[in-house]
């Protein structure tokens, strides 16, 4: 039969690519790909957890600069960190995928094998999407997760006097980014300086267990940068917060020329694409969050306050308000600037 | 404090917009919109459905053309088309949207208005999403539907001696497509003949009703065209099938001096955006499907075969192949043929 038009064959690729799915996951997707939707099986005493993540061409991304391998990673590891900022776990994921003509072969090639990689490693099976011709890469990509019932640690309910921490360390992936747009070309995959940009890692374990000791009254994933989620965190709980400059956990900058001129604490307050958790834990269960957990750092940067404004203290002593200077799209007038 | 960036601008005029929720659907959706992502509450003894679909401006719509309140309605609706296509029921989605700057005010506001119409017509609750900015106007929608445990009608199950049904009329949106193309800006809302292609209805009773009764073995719902769609469920059932070109309900074509030059069998044979459903029946159950069903037409267009070809039975008697003829964004080459 002539069934196998375009856009079929495109399915049948990425269907292939995704056809070695253990029997659990089998189990929770009884139709498997390729009917008019996906079915899936959500198990009892979880409720659902729901988000989609535009990662476009121009606008997240450029095709020039970051690895198709990379690019299919990055896209579902970013949407995922939005289940672990709710202490959650990730099921499986929808793929709306746009492609010009020209990226049918190894690009896309090397976009599904990051992408299964992602998939694999963090347990989220391709359950179905939606393809279509686009001059520009456009992807979006939903994820479907689960947490017990009444147990996702929101964003709404840190308390004055609740200490704040944040995992690893702040304004690494930026880094990285201004590395990529420093140099021509494709950036090379195993270049450990930019491993962080373009292969993050949601903080699935330490979500989970917080949500599982519920020691966080709030959480959040730090996606467009501390200075712009931070005061989100804090209008969902009525709150402000005082960070301390000097106990950001900093990405260490050597002297290597290319890097001198950003300042670590600028980077860590303002930098993006981290995907590190930020979470509100009440003093008197501060004693129970370690300094790392399971190779990750843990570190207290400030407290929550009962005034609703962010304040920095800067090393000196002085105190200054904070401004949102992480990502926005819709202040960045550059769309080129890419994330 | 100053939170209220440009996307949380955005975010918060989406929220307002969509703030009138039902006691019930709060009850589904504990969190509300705001937090990392939406929390939902499955029903117990239902399977979640899940579907997400492209709305590109140039691809899907025009900007000049397409009225903002009907991409705004269609983009939904023709998602929702997906569950009504599994005899489910919708319960939510998830809206991801790309903007240019220029599109924030009157724009939004009319796509917000559809869209909300569209919500309440459908019952399907608006939550979460992801925005952004962006030159062209980019929508992917995903929808969370619900059916009863191992209840939902796919593709792969029609026999050989199944009697075909299509509901409704077919080729209707695709005519008032052409009527758009040939008419110079934007389309009249209240224009009968492009309704059908500006706010097409998902056919969510007949679904239910056939996944209920336990008539259909197959089902799927027609976006692309009969000739497109049809191959795609025989070869999921592994079957073919044998149209009479006598008996679709074509669109009623008339003298109108715009239109005269389509024929209206090809019109319901490659026509796409109908959003009608095509279902199979076993011979023997026949006989409890009605000639309408809530005002929407039932007719048997031609039989399932075990011959896996499409065939078409052409008035004079002749039989012929039924080649795809529908959309296929990758066999379209005028990417700004817009559907």
């Amino acid at each position: 039969m002539t069934v196998k038009t375009g856009e079929d064959a495109l399915l049948g690729k990425i269907a292939r690519q995704f056809a070695h799915t253990s029997r659990t996951v089998a189990a929770a997707f009884p139709v498997g790909i390729g009917d008019d939707a996906a079915i899936y099986a959500p198990r009892a005493g979880c409720e659902t957890i729901l988000t989609c993540d535009w990662f476009l061409e121009g606008t997240h991304f450029l095709r020039d600069k970051h690895p198709a391998d990379a690019v299919g990673w990055k896209c579902l590891a970013r949407a995922i960190s939005d289940v672990a900022a709710m202490g959650g776990v990730p099921r499986c994921f929808l793929l709306s995928l746009a492609l010009p003509e020209t990226h049918l072969g190894p690009w896309l090639d090397a976009f599904l094998g990051g992408l299964r990689r992602a998939s694999q490693r963090f347990h989220c099976a391709l359950a179905g999407g939606d393809t279509t011709k686009r001059r520009d890469i456009l992807i979006n990509i939903t994820i479907i997760g689960e947490v017990p019932t009444g147990k996702a640690v929101l964003r709404r309910r840190a308390r004055p006097g609740d200490i704040l921490y944040v995992s690893g360390r702040l304004g690494e992936a930026e880094r990285g980014l201004r590395l990529l747009e420093s140099r021509r070309g494709l950036a090379g995959e195993k270049d450990r300086t930019l491993r962080r940009h373009l292969y993050p890692h949601p903080r699935l374990a330490l979500g989970s267990w917080l949500r599982e000791k519920r020691l966080a009254t709030a959480m959040m994933d730090l996606s467009d940068g501390l200075s712009s989620d931070l005061p989100r965190l804090c209008l969902a709980s009525g709150v402000g917060a005082r960070i301390e400059a000097s106990r950001l956990p900093a990405v260490q900058v050597s002297a290597d020329g290319q890097t001198r001129e950003i300042s670590p604490i600028q980077l860590a307050l303002h930098g993006g694409d981290d995907y590190e958790l930020l979470f509100a834990v009440p003093r008197r269960k501060t004693k129970f969050v370690p300094r790392s957990l399971k190779g990750v750092r843990l570190t207290a940067i400030g407290e929550i306050t009962r005034r609703r404004e962010i304040v920095l203290a800067e090393p000196g002593g002085r105190e200054v308000p904070l401004k949102p200077g992480g990502w926005d799209p819709f202040r960045h007038s550059k769309e080129k600037r890419q994330r």
